[in-house]
């Protein structure tokens, strides 16, 4: 039975999604997520781009291992030179090396001929290969391009040395039909002389559907993201694709080496760090994925589950919430549940978390696995803090002009505050902006309650934007307001580092 | 060319997504959406299901005109009789009654044989036929159905007088390849005898493709959500299959009736009323899907559209969010504005709506397309009060106990309570829950911010269980705390009908 690779690319496409950025420890998180879920390609960004970027591929390149860490170049020398000196320290390492092929772009984007293009990627997969044994090589926008010009160029950089080449449908035009036949075409000329990869992207809801008719033709490796995040409508989705192959192994006679059980928790640790929420009939990871409501279906999965369930729950981690801990759970039980849970904490993290925990205990009755995992990240994904929030206290309804009092530190001096607005989030926010004199622009402000009851954790998300830098900053209580205020000052932080 | 009908279920199989329910108000308005969308065939619903499911689809079939309205029937006397007294009125109405055929099916649940199936199947068929000229019938589980066999039933079926057959994929476990096979094979079986209609779920993601595949080897009917909601991970999204056809029309060499202007806003009526938002990464719809992250991509964007747009966003009539109105704006350009939206009010309801848009004015600078929305279907949404709220103060902090003031009315009485909570809506549904003396659970509390800005007008939705009956409340007001109490009254007010 054929494998089939699965490249995780949710750190560099999936960070394209408008509002995803993610910071150097959010990606070390999840990148060691993604080795559990047993991904074997992870491309961990674009080291060229951005000096944080190159930051976060080398972390992940020394501290992860487990799968291959793979950095994005164009095909330019530097880009190349910039990613091979940011993966280097990686056990195994790939540098994935991009040309536009289509004439559409080569005319109006890149204004260079057919033959240029071939012969510049040809010669640096020649160059990476000089810097590693590991190369991939793409043809930008492949579904738009001559089907012979893009053979010609696939045959080109294997013979120059690059061992995988990716058909990227970089705009989301094809169907299944075209793609496979253009895998078929492909797979033809170059038999088993590289690994055919494909990378679709969702613009026309197809992604999956083309990366499944590519592998049916002789593709083996697919390039997806967790939760289908990335530019625009996002990538073919990993936990789709993997669980395809999976139900209908009958037709594909393959497999992958993904742990299924690890899904749930990809997915929802993709959805806390990125705050892209997966909607409620996402296949797979969906809340309602897997629920029932017609009487007649009820009827069915009552006298035998296979009537109208394909996919057992419990394949892809998902189980019943479980209560997992209250005010008299101890330090001990406190750190073994989170070690389940996946995250490893050092001793100073564990304390400060703990003390969260036993104040979240003290104003909640059940805290559930969801309300762990939202303490712990909030831990996990700190930042040096400029500001940090001493006391709110909030007045407001409906024949009340909404007002916040608001005691901020300022690095280590406190500085209290009161301001009116059109509701208490909106007084809250202009107390902070007063009192930090800052002047960023609130581009979205979103609620998540973390688990069910009115007694629950909420959980705000809110996305700045200050001098055409956006971040996003998160913050959870049991009191909205609070979580709002927390949000927004996190976010600040990001904006404001700590000198 | 040929012309592809589109069928939408948003009304039926979509309102099977858990949490979805609709009242009657809002599927009339829905259904008139439809129309102006352009679809060809409404399912109104499920008549004998429930005395209100009747009730909808009757009175869609009196007041929703320019589509074919159908009503879903089991292979049963007494369902489709239901389903024709609910639809005599409409002046295209069209009886969809189905069976199972597949072996899993027949044997664990339905518990008859093949033979049996057959011939209840046919003789439903002829029944219907005696009633209306339009019958559908779908064998149930198509794709988990002996092929044979299929094509045995659906050649009775056209026999006995069906002129449409819809092949379902009910479980959501066939891929294209294997789904086209299907479609070829009856298709060369029926030849045109019969409208060939396909219903596909999207439990592996697959639900727009296997739709594509179908048409492509002979379906003429596609039956689809909006926003592809419905049972479990949903149906084929109208808005996906609508734009590959469009988008590929060298491939399909096909049309639709739809007027792609008008997908937005169906799309947005249909989160408003049903509460379940679309992921930012969503195809078509989604808030992401025309945003240029990467620095390559808006350096060709800029160059040359075309280089990475495959669909306008104004072919879906996605513009610009436009200032439309501010406190100045008169009680004309206010009902202008309306009717362009796609609203009709009464007199009445203007008139209270416009009070609304006033009061708004005062605490909002700048008026939005989506404000007014909120405002209006608050309006047109809107069902006899019990409770009603008169006067809120809440008080909440990070050193104080959350307390909520709250007077409201039920029915003309006024009364009053104070309650603390773990957090200001805590308070809030405390004081609700102990001055109304109900016991429902609350299942889901959403935020959801309108349009941008701190001064924005915040929406609150929350689902409420009582006895097994789930219902959906919302509530809108630039102070998060009153729409958070106005949403829960409104939801207590359709568990408790005013009598």
């Amino acid at each position: 039975m054929r494998t089939i690779k699965i490249f995780d690319t949710t750190l560099r496409d999936g960070e394209q999604s408008p509002g995803a950025s993610m910071n150097v420890t959010e990606k070390l998180q999840l990148g060691k997520q993604l080795v559990r879920l047993g991904v074997d390609v992870i491309e961990a960004g674009f080291p060229i781009a951005s000096p944080g970027d190159f930051d976060a591929v080398q972390q992940i390149a020394t501290e992860v291992t487990g799968a291959t860490i793979a950095g994005l170049a164009r095909a330019k020398e530097l880009d190349i030179k910039s990613a091979y000196d940011a993966l280097k320290h990686a056990p195994q390492k790939r540098i994935h090396t991009f040309h536009s092929t289509s004439d559409i772009h080569l005319k109006y984007q890149f204004r260079v001929s057919r033959e240029e293009a071939l012969k510049r990627s040809v010669e640096m997969v020649k160059y990476a290969r000089s810097l590693v044994d590991d190369v991939e090589f793409s043809p930008m926008d492949a579904t738009r391009t001559d089907i012979g010009y893009l053979i010609e160029v696939v045959a080109a950089v294997i013979e120059a040395g690059a061992s995988t080449v990716n058909i990227p449908d970089t705009v989301g035009y094809t169907i299944p039909v075209e793609f496979g036949e253009m895998i078929r075409k492909i797979k033809e000329r170059i038999g088993d002389s590289a690994v055919i990869s494909v990378h679709c992207h969702n613009d026309l809801g197809l992604a999956v559907a083309n990366s499944v008719a590519a592998v049916l033709n002789g593709a083996g490796q697919v390039e997806c993201t967790i939760n289908g995040i990335g530019e625009r409508a996002g990538n073919c989705s990993m936990e789709e694709i993997v669980m395809c192959i999976k139900t209908r192994k009958d037709i594909f006679n393959a497999q992958t080496n993904i742990n299924t059980q690890e899904i749930i928790r990809t997915s929802r640790l993709v959805t806390r760090i990125t705050g892209i929420q997966v909607q409620l009939n996402k296949a797979i990871v969906g809340a309602n994925a897997f629920a029932h409501e017609s009487g007649i279906h009820q009827d069915g999965l009552l006298k035998e589950k296979m009537t109208y369930e394909i996919i057992t729950p419990s394949d892809i981690g998902l189980t019943r919430t479980e209560l997992v801990m209250g005010k008299h759970s101890g330090r001990h039980a406190f750190k073994t549940r989170l070690k389940e849970l996946g995250y490893e904490l050092s001793d100073s993290e564990t304390e400060t978390a703990f003390d969260k925990f036993k104040r979240l205990a003290d104003q909640k009755k059940e805290i559930f696995d969801e309300d762990l995992e939202a303490l712990v990240s909030e831990e996990v994904s700190k930042i040096p803090e400029t500001y940090s929030l001493v006391e709110l206290k909030v007045e407001s309804g409906t024949n009340l002009k909404p007002t916040a009092k608001l005691r901020i530190k300022i690095n280590s001096r406190e500085v209290e505050t009161t301001a009116n607005g059109d509701g208490p989030v909106d007084a809250v926010y202009k107390a902070i902006v007063d009192i930090t004199k800052t002047s960023s622009s609130l581009l979205k402000f979103e609620v998540k309650s973390i688990t069910g009851g009115t007694d629950a954790l909420g959980e705000v998300m809110v996305t700045l934007e200050q001098d055409g830098k956006k971040v996003r900053g998160s913050g959870a209580d049991t009191d909205i307001l609070v979580a709002a205020a927390k949000a927004y000052i996190n976010a600040l932080n990001k904006l404001t580092p700590k000198k």
